[in-house]
Parts: structure tokens; C-alpha cells; sequence
């Protein structure tokens, strides 16, 4: 062997989390952090500044013309994906789009067009897809241990802190939800037959501050998604995020919110993040960097991701933008009766 | 002082709980295990000779019309309570009903009639009302500290050992959901608006193993329950229940099923009662204990129970009943319109 | 039957746990709070007035000379249990103290000798012997289903905050190891051969703020005491409780410091007690009431408390008085070699 | 940039961790599996076979003779550990070994002599050092967050299945215990004083199953190593593994063992690994991973390991051997009073 061809890897969306993908990106064997674009040049310099990368853009056009980019992470406002994924795609980049892949089906449906005639690769970020504790949830549903499911619940919590900074981008249904909603389609194997939701809003940003959504699934099963972004400043929690999943002959019962460690100063207790994108004394470990792997492992092998279709997460936007129809409307959502849905 | 008088106590229904009212009776001071009444003679036999019962009927009728018996537990099956409990009260005794009240809303408002014309008091016995994290969660609520509230859940599931014994009398939803319902009735303090639920039925009894039912309330809450008597007979849970009220400015995490001791031996990890009706050594402690002495001292004393009102037994039953309807038509289920109602 | 006889206590010690004490006798039937006794007169008058109590008294001779009183909780500081034990014994009272029984061997014996020649009942108030998780434990452990013991742990921690208040009175090691001294020797049913200890005392009272113990019983099993008293004041224990029983066949688990209710609210969350002597809504529930319960059914009944005896009492003051020569002198203790010891 | 040198890497021990050590080193980039030994010719062609490795050796003084290997992970029993260290160190190669360094401080120390004067690198792999649990809770300490360390405990526990595999290679209180003092040491920062220990022995291999130490650090943290291999083969538990720190103005709590996932099933309760080397759907994740990439990044970049030095794995083993030497005597044994030791 000898050598391994790295992957030339640009992200776009400099806020928060394109920070973390670009920090995560920087430290990886086989991988380049090649090129950063914001529309803020402070923030652009701030961050190509402390990665050492040398192409730099306020406007993402000029990245996809750059030819020593080979893929893409795309960490934007999330009404923001669809344009910049179809035309990532028809400038021939792999492209990694963070969750949702886009606020309704229509979107996702224009981005899927494009992907079907890329010669680039596709895939939403959905990092629970990556979770070991997901991961080896699904594992032994698929051997059978628990047999049928029956019931599914799934909480997803955060605190307004967070809450407050978010919620005027997403709903917490839809900026949480998705994760759900993907892993009981996922879990189940299911089409859901109908949604019903409730949201709350008591904050006094745009969105709703708290959503509740029941699914019933064909086969019977029934998922059920709490999304709270509200729990007081004051919270142990980094994420309240559990996930039970019932069947007829066993049960499995996923935590992600008490990630192992407590830290009781005094300010209170805290748990911080052990396991998404935790950085103990400079070293990135966890479930993004899994993620970010996996698709540089595909574009190295040029093989598509199989880990999460474009068509599934499709799916779980589907299922989320019924939800919120739901929420606004007080009725009970049909989903999945014309052809070509769900 | 010197002497107090005891009170005199019938049992009408000996199946398993029951025999848990009559047990906890007999060791209690002030009170007299006085009367007990089941249609089976054996049973009835093996009962009263183990705690030395003089009074012994296989008719309820005759056991209310001794004069020797002040107060009584109804502990039959539901579609029984509205007829005892009725003749109870005109027969002039105190009367504790097991939850639920009735099966419906007709049958409650006949015993509430019948409640209200009567010398003796009236009480159901919503345990929950009793235990200490609820009531002490209560408190919190009452006193601000979290604020309004945003969303609550409730879960209480159990294992299909236990459900397959109860599942021809009452559904999950109900059997469960009742004590949940009145639970997020009495933090709130609000009228519920509507409620949506889904019940799945993968056993071969009458009810439905699993139910879910989502409530709006007035001020805009969202109450979930969950209720699965599904779990496999090896989950170590006696019963997995739990209660998560979130608040404007705090959030209150109640835990009932994981009571402080798990014992691990041959057959897998377990998870005692500890807290409802444990009996270690002879001596039995906890809720249902704590539930019968306010009873008992309420009858001592001659004032009307207060922890719990029918009103408020009878508000849980109308909930659940309209859950248990909208899980039968998969349509919304509108409350509280006409005056009177809720 | 009709009545029963009413036991007419005392309280001896109106610190904040007498309080405890007499508000709890204060409730429960069959028991008349007849007499409290402090030697702060305004103290006396609060509580008193508070209860009702028509005998007060400054000198707790005087309350013994009142034949108006049958059993009395000695609940004053340890160093003065000795001689109130004794004259109490002496008088024909029925005596409760609290635990530990005595600072030392020595004064263990004074009032063992003095019981044994006594009209009264005698028992020191080991709480977490009326504990039910603690209680379920032993039964287990009796029914066989752990095998032997191989190794025990437990934990009994507070915050800084309580810490100080306590910690001129009695050490860490000896306040709270004394309850898992005598459950270790009570699970076991073995004779400690050996311990060894170590204290750290980080904080300004008289009393070192933590230790920890390690003993070797006869048959080998290992058990081990954690004792700190020094958790940070943002701490949400209330008490972090724990004790790990594993035997050769199974494993015992037991918490009693998550107590089934966490408060999240703006000061941080917060694990209320729900299981010792919490008061909701103004009815005391717990172990304490158990314990009292307990001893006034024996002083009813005319028989020795068997739950704890005075012999066990005095075997967990040895024990945990050699842990604390040994963490004074760093060297092993050697026990129960001459007769009559252990 | 465009390329990256891969390190070439060999497998010493095929026992069913090195096997671990194999897939996740094959499925790392910048990493080639290059060479597997066993003296099972059998074992040796299975993996070699499964992996596609050509460089297959039965006598590891061969594979050290084989110039296209760089680094080396050493998994052999620990009594090898210097031999094979030794000798491959002084073959220029970079030498991983497994912990413990060696037996005892003598073989530790011939160990560091032929390390200093290496060509290659040394480390000893204690994967704790990259737990990010672990790591989060040394920075947390190491900002002052919880003061200064007054107490530790550390809970590293096993099933009977398990220990019966590696209780006759090494005793419970050695092979785990060793994680523990290291990490206690590197917390405090503090050099051991004195340890006391004791073992129990139930089980019919030639080690102890269970074992406790306690050690007084300088300083005066007190620090408490638990270590029983022999919990019930029904335990849920893959390991439990916890540790809490304990200072004068916080305190931590870690959590190894309850790592986000349980999975009921009809043979009970279990919690898989889900951090230290888990593989789900086929993608090796976890801590062993990071580790095993943080030696390859020292090798590529050529600095020597500072996330544990070999002085520290010394230190562990010269503690952890006095612990061993305290349960044999029943002794108290001193630490640290010559020049060059601790």
C-alpha cells in the first residue's frame, strides 16, 4: 500500500456547528480541510486564519468553482441547503448536508432530482445514523431480539439557553423531530399511515419552543416525539435525548442525554458532551467525526453512502412537515396515500 | 387523651389487591379488619381465617347492612364499583373505591349523586395522590418553582406477565392511564381541551396492551401518557413509571419505578416495590398504607377527604374515556364544550 | 375490640431532629406527644405550643420523674446519650435513643447493663433497618438468593452545608458509618476480624469531614465504608445513600440517595427526601414513622424490640470506633479476639 | 498536501484482544495492518487470512527482524510484556503494550531503560487515558473546578463469565485495579504514601476474584480502588465501571459501565459496549480506536507520547504490586520513602 489520496474538504456555514465540522475535519488522517466559505469575512478570517487554509470565500459560488475542493460540508440555514446542494451537485462535489436536508418535501424533492444526476456523491448528516447506541439499538431489532415493536418514544430536550438561539431558524418538532422521526422509520421499517402534534410556544422567538407528534405506522406500531427546547438555564443536561423502543418480545432503551460523566462545581451539575464531538486535550472524538469518516470513506471508495439514503431523509422531512401541518391545524395528518409519497 | 376509637373496615373484592387492602388493615392501629366479602367461599375462608375476620360474606348486600362496619375498601372489578359503591352509600357507610371510579362518565355521576346525599364519606383511591414524589412534585408546582407548565409525560408500564392477568378487565390506556390523567389534571389545575390517542393490541386479551393519549389543556399545556403492559417478563422493572413535568422556569422529574434496590440473582435483575405496598418482615410499609390512614382519619374526624375529590375521580374517567374513544375512531376528541362538563 | 391504649411519649433533645421526632409522634395514632424537655426554654415554648404539649421541662429528670409518661426519644447529642439512657432506664421508661448508641464501648455497656435490669423496653434508632430497600436486602440476601458475601460498599454522603453543622459534634466516619457498620454486620451475619481507615479533614470543625473504612469479616467477606461530609453546596443530593451487596451467586443495589424526585429550578436541581421523613401536604410518610411505629407496638405489646437489638447497636459502636483509632494511628485494628467481644 | 505516509503496524498476541487490536487497526486510515504473530499456527492463519495480512510470524523475533514494519501493539500475556518489549525496542521498532507495563516494578524498570534508549516510541496503553469521560473529568479537575481531591473511589467490576477466562492469567485487584491507580495518581497529581488491601478468593482460578485497596496520596486525598471480578453471569452490566471524585469545592462522577443502551431481551437485561471498541454495522468506533490513532499520530509526527508516559505506567504498577503485596501480608505497606521510587 504506502499512501492513501486525501479528501479536499470545504465546508460552508461558518456558524457554530460549520466551526465544529471544520475543527473535526482539520485533525483527520486522509483529509483536508481545503477551503472555508462564510458570508462574514470577519468570522471567514477568524476560522481559515486558525485552520491554516488557504482558499477562503464570502460566496459559495466561488468555492464550487474551485476545482481543488473534492466534497463539501454544508452547515447553513436550513432554507438555505436546497439551492446550495443543487448547485454543489451540478459542479460535481460530494456533497454533506446538514439535517433537515431542507424545510419541506418539495425541496428535498428538487435536491433528490439533482443527486439522481450527480456525479458527486450525497448525503444528510444524520449523525444518529452513527450513534453506537443507535447503532447497535438497530443491530438487535434486525435480529429479532425484541421482536415486533410495538410502541416508540423519543425525547429530544434542550435548554433555552440553546433553545433561545435556534428558534428563530427552526421549531424545536422540526429541528429535533427529524432525528426521531428518521430512527423509528428506520427502526420500524415502516411507512407512517398518519401524524397528529402539539406545540407549545412560550418563548418569544419565531418558532414553537416545544412539539409533540404521535405517528402511527403501518404494522400497527405507535412512535411518539417529544422536542423541548425549554428546560430551564439551570439544566444538568447538555440534551435530554432517550429513546425507548417496545416490541412484543423485548425491550431496548437508549439514553444519549447522561453521557457518563457529571461535573457538580459550583454552578451546579453538568453533563457535558462525552459523545458527539467532545475535544479532550485537543483531540476530536466521537459520533460526527464517525459521520465525516464514513462519507470520506465513500468518497475515497466511490461508493455510494448506505448508512442513510437521500430517500429516507426525505422521508423524515416528510413525516416532520406533517407534524408541524398537524400542529397548526389541530387535525390528524394521512400521510402516504398517493403513489410517489412516503 | 387515652383512647381513640377504631374504625370498623370491610373488604368487599378479595382478588389480589384486595388481599393487599385487607392485609394492610389488620396491622394498622385504629383500625379493625372487621368485615370481608368475596363470592367465592374458599377464598373467602382462607382470608378471613388468616387474619382472624369474624364478619364473612359472599354477599355484598349483607355486608352492608351490618351495623358493625363503619367503612369499607371496594376493591372489585370496575364495572362493579357503581353498584356497590352506591348501595354503600345509602346503606350510610364510608366508602373507598379503587380506581377508577366507573368505567364511564354516566356511571361516575350516579355514584357522585349517590355521594352527595349520603351520611358517609366517599373517597377513590388514586394512590398517586399518596406518594411522596408526587405530592412533594405537587408542591413544587404549587409553590412556582417551575414556573407555568409547557409538557408533561407520564409513563407506567408493565410487564405482559402482569398485563395478561388484568388485560380482560381494563385496557392499559385506562387501567394506567387513569392515575396519569387525574396526576396532570391536578399539577395543571387546567380543563383538558381535546385529546388524540393510539392503543396498539398485540396480545390475545380483550383490552388493548398499549395506549397512548395526547391532551391539550386550557393555558395551553400538552399532557402525553403512555401506558404498555407489554414489557417482557424479563424487564427488571416491577413498573417502569416515571413523570416529566416541564416548566416556564423549571422542570420536575418523577420516578416511581426505579425505587432504590435492585437485586440481581439467578433469574436476572429485579426491581422490588419498595414504596406502594412492600411488607419487609411482616411489617408493611408505603403508600397504600398512607392512602388508607387519611381515609381513616378522615372518617375519624367526620371531614370530607380533600386529597382527592369524586370530582376529580370523576374528571380522570371522562379523560380517559374520551382517549379510549379517540383510540377507536382515530379522530380528535373535542372536551369541555357544554357547561357542567370537564 | 373497640379502643386501643395510647403510648404517652417524651422527647429528650430539641434540636432540629427532636423537632422531627415530635412532629412526627405528634401525628400518629395510638401515640399521645405527652412531654418534651430541652434545656433552652424559648426552644421548649416554640415547640410545645406548636404540639400542644402540656408537660415541658428544662431537666430531663424532672420528665423522668412524670408518671405521665411512658417511652421517650433521646435524641440530644451523642456524648450525653450514656447517662439519659441510663437514669431513663432506671426510672421504668420505655427509651428510644438515637444512634449512635454511645461514643464508645465503654458507655455501650453502661446502658446495656442498665436495659438488661430494666422494667422498659430499650432500642437505639437504626433507621435504615426500618428502611424497605434496605429491608428487602436482607430478606434476599436470607432467602439465599446472592450466595455468600464477598464484598459490600457503601456510600452515606452530604453536602458541606449540613457538614458543618454536625461535624463538632461527631466525625463523618462515626455519624453516618455507624449505619453501615451495623447493616454490613446485620447482611452478613459475620464477625469483623480486622479494620483498617483513613480520614481527611479538609474542613474547620473539630470532627474530620470524611473517612473511609475497610473491614475483613470472619468468612472472609470484605466490606467497605465511604463516609464524606463534604459534597459541594450545589450538590442535588440531599444524602448520596448507596450500598452494593455481591455475593457469590447475585448482587444486591441499593440507593436510597435518588429517592425518585428531582426538582430542576432557577437553583439548580435538587433530589428532595421522599423516603425518610418527608411531610407532603402536612401527613408525615416514611421510615422514621415506621421505626416509631415499630417501637411503640412493642412497648404495646410488652415485647423486646427484635428489629435491632442493643447487642447490635454496641457491635457497630466497636466497630466503628476501632475505624477510628486506626485512621488515628494508620495501622490495622485487630477485633473480636478476647471473649465476649465483637 | 495530497499524501499522507502510512504507518506500518503489527499485531504481537492474538488472544481475543489482540484480535481487537487487529480490526480496528485494519480499518484505520494512515494505517496498514502489516504483520500478525502468534504461536498458534492455526490462529495466526485465521486472522492473518481474514485481514489479508502477508507478513505472518509464530516467533515474534522475527517479526521484529522484518524491516517493513514500524510500530507494534504488543497483546501477549502480561508476564511477556519486558521480553518482547525489550527486544522490540531495541529493533528500533515503536512499541504499544498493553497494560499492565509488566508484573512487577523490577520488569518495568529494564523496560524503561531499553525505551530511553530507543530509536522508537514507547507507550503503555491505558485506554482509560483516552476514555473522553475520563479525559473531560482530568481537565475539569485540572481547571480548579472542584478544588482540591479529597477522596476518590473507583468501581471497575466484572462477571463471573468473564473473570473465569482471566483469572488465571492475573488476579481482579492487579488487572483492573491498575487502570485505577493510574488515573488516581494522574488526577491528584499526588505520590501514594501508603496502600491497604484486601482480596477475596471464591472462585477455583489461581488469582483472587475480588479485591479493594485504599490509598493515602500526599497531600491527603484518600483514594479507594474496587475490583471484583465475579458478579453474576446474569448481571446486566459489560463492565461496571464508575469513579467519582470528591474535592473541597465539587465534585465528579464518572460513569463507564451504563454507556447509553440496554437491551431487554428473553434472556434478560444487558448493556453492550458502546464505547470502548464497539462495531457497529461493521465501523470499529470507540476509545481503543482513539487511542491506537494518537500512537500513530506520535509515530508519523515523531514526538513521543504525552498523554501517559512510561514513567507513569510504572508508577501504577509499583502500587498496584504493593496493593497486592498489603492483601497477601494483611499489612499496611510504605510508599515512596527512597530516592527514585514513586
Amino acid at each position: 500500500m504506502g499512501n492513501v489520496k486525501t479528501v479536499r474538504w470545504g465546508v460552508i456555514g461558518l456558524g457554530w456547528f460549520g466551526e465544529v465540522h471544520a475543527d473535526t475535519l482539520a485533525s483527520m488522517p486522509g483529509i483536508e480541510l481545503a477551503a472555508v466559505c462564510t458570508r462574514r469575512p470577519e468570522r471567514l478570517r477568524e476560522i481559515a486564519d486558525r485552520y491554516g487554509v488557504p482558499r477562503r470565500y464570502t460566496d459559495y459560488r466561488q468555492l464550487l468553482a474551485d476545482p481543488e475542493v473534492d466534497a463539501l460540508s454544508v452547515v447553513t440555514h436550513v432554507d438555505d441547503h436546497r439551492q446550495i446542494a443543487v448547485d454543489a451537485l451540478r459542479a460535481g462535489k460530494h456533497v454533506l448536508v446538514e439535517k433537515p436536508m431542507a424545510p419541506n418535501v418539495r425541496e428535498c424533492d428538487e435536491i433528490l432530482a439533482a443527486a439522481r444526476d450527480a456525479r458527486g456523491l450525497f448525503m444528510v448528516g444524520h449523525i444518529c445514523r452513527f450513534d453506537p447506541r443507535v447503532v447497535l439499538a438497530k443491530q438487535a431489532i434486525d435480529e429479532g431480539r425484541i421482536g415486533r415493536i410495538i410502541s416508540m418514544h423519543a425525547r429530544r430536550n434542550l435548554s433555552k439557553t440553546i433553545g433561545r438561539q435556534v428558534l428563530d431558524k427552526i421549531s424545536a418538532l422540526m429541528g429535533d423531530g427529524i432525528h426521531d422521526a428518521d430512527l423509528m422509520l428506520w427502526f420500524s421499517g415502516a411507512r407512517p399511515l398518519s401524524v397528529y402534534a402539539q406545540e407549545v410556544h412560550p418563548g418569544p422567538n419565531r418558532y414553537p419552543d416545544a412539539g409533540w407528534a404521535m405517528f402511527r405506522l403501518e404494522g400497527g406500531a405507535v412512535g411518539v416525539v417529544e422536542s423541548v427546547w425549554h428546560l430551564p438555564e439551570t439544566t444538568p443536561y447538555q440534551i435530554d435525548a432517550r429513546m425507548e423502543i417496545l416490541g412484543t418480545e423485548g425491550a431496548i432503551y437508549v439514553n444519549c442525554g447522561e453521557a457518563g460523566l457529571e461535573v457538580h462545581d459550583r454552578h451546579g451539575p453538568r453533563m457535558p458532551d462525552t459523545m458527539y464531538w467532545p475535544k479532550p486535550f485537543g483531540q476530536r472524538f466521537g459520533i460526527l467525526r464517525a459521520e465525516l469518516r464514513y462519507f470520506a470513506d465513500c468518497v475515497s471508495q466511490g461508493r455510494p453512502p448506505e448508512r442513510i439514503t437521500p430517500e429516507e431523509s426525505r422521508a423524515a422531512v416528510e413525516l416532520m412537515a406533517a407534524a408541524t401541518q398537524s400542529a397548526q391545524t389541530g387535525e390528524v395528518v394521512r400521510l402516504g396515500e398517493g403513489p410517489g409519497e412516503g
